[in-house]
């Protein structure tokens, strides 16, 4: 991979994940600083800067593939707040997580509306009716 | 769950899903007929019929929960018909199973497109460019 | 769904999960409340009230459905409280978790019993051997 | 493991599983018959002879462990075919299967169920409403 | 990414799955060339590049990842293919999928198990006691 | 199981993982001791004994199993220190993580790494480039 698709990576990193993005690269560098160039390079510097979806309609996909793959509340708190970042409301987050109920049960939905509740709080967000 | 609901959810399950839709509740009404009735009560006639999310928005986060569940591949063949019947091109079917390759990897990204690959062709849709 | 289902989900809910139960559905109420509607009106008002299985057979499935989900610790611990309070001994509910051991492998099956543990802990329940 | 474990999980394997697991053991004599010592020893001569639960209830837990890890229709086929074996009856294993949609969704039952009708089909059992 | 992590990762891709991997990337060409692209430059081009394993422990690490994950049998009958190209014995592939039975349980390693089976026996590979 | 195959296990399992293995089967004593002594007769005991993969490759195995089963943090714990303890370097631990990222995904990575770093810390062993 190439330094272009470092720095579109990053510039798209901030513009999702903002803050929370640049603590779990930052928290990589000592112990697995390739797996936070490859999260910029690749998840971010490829995937999310294709055409093909908005940004809202990745951050729909992404959260409700958190939500079903279970055991990723860190990164649900990331990407609860890149939502948030790009412009879905709190309303739409909880609509895509409880539309997930049919296919992968309460349970992983249940774990992932309270890690909405918290970035919500965290960001005084209400969700409205 | 009342009449209501179950006239509802088929309404929905025809406009969604369609032929697809009806061939699974058909093919429970010897075994199990009740969780026919589930599928069209609660996951069509409560869940698909929420605000706050499109059709075309829901159909995105069916396809990233299954695509992300793994082993789905019957339920993501009529669920990836049931995203061009609500008008989602084939793009972004695939763009949106894509999307998924950082959050579960390749392989259940390889078998949802693969489903997709063969809805296409059963189809005769093209992926447009 | 109708007033009836969430009325005998209720019931239900407070006859098997009890305080457990309550808490889960409280704290919804401000962020998801018709996710804590769906579980009192189809989870309880349908499933558990079902005919064919009596209410300890259903609540050693669940048990077992939550320990291979994996991740699922706090809806344990609220079915583990559930599994005592409709008459399963401590025994049975070690039992059956450890069933699952040739399913699911050890990780999983060790996650549950220390969930277990703590419940038992909590309600000083002996595990008779 | 000694012989005797051997010996007992054998005699569990035959009046559990039957012909059905006879099958599984065999085809693994040439690539692992380890393994296929395994699951005798370990899953029927030790798990499986443990007390606290009888045969039938064993065989729930089974039959809602193997639906919810998903991907295990093989599995499945003998375990419906155990479950009736030993005495469950058709409408009890549906009822445990659909007793899982709360915890792991739809498709997984789908899966399931579709494995049961295959199963009653093969021994011409019917369903009792 | 660039031309040189694509050229890299298609003879890394030859070295390790050989014909296999070619037919999944031609598979791709019409419905998800990205795809098939991500695949060569960052599976292959990037993660089996890197140093720090050599590329029998990394085909170890890939066959213990297939095997738990579960519903990946296509991917695993590529790799365990790949497994035997980079110098693996059948012995130690199969060593490596019974590993996983305590973390996984046994249903998946039995999938895994009887993927080995169909690869040894295309390839009229033995396994030597 | 015999006597035998506990004795060996226990072994196998004091050589392994050490205090944190004993920490396991310690807090299962009062709970379900038979959970402790499948762990040492059948994990330790019979897999971990097993000819044809040395106890490096083994615990390379256990670590991909584990990052990607999910869920399984306390496990990893114990294993990142066993993989140490014969002898892989912190660098081999990281590679075997960072490895799987095409098979599972960066969220189980990640926390797998987290749980790396912990140990790491804990023990204070660097990760050498």
């Amino acid at each position: 991979m190439s330094t272009d698709s470092y720095k579109r990576g990053w510039d798209k990193l901030m513009e999702v994940d903002g803050e929370g993005g640049q603590r779990v690269i930052d928290s990589l560098k000592e112990i697995a600083p390739d797996l936070g160039r490859y999260i910029v390079e690749f998840a971010f510097g490829e995937i999310y800067c294709r055409d093909g979806l908005n940004i809202k309609q990745r951050q729909l996909v992404t959260i409700a593939s958190l939500t079903t793959q279970g055991g990723c509340e860190p990164q649900l708190h990331v990407h609860i707040n890149a939502a948030l970042n790009v412009g879905l409301s709190a309303r739409e987050i909880i609509e895509a997580i409880t539309h997930c109920i049919p296919y992968t049960g309460f349970p992983r939905v249940l774990n992932a509306v309270f890690v909405a509740k918290r970035v919500f709080q965290e960001r005084q967000v209400e969700v409205a009716g």
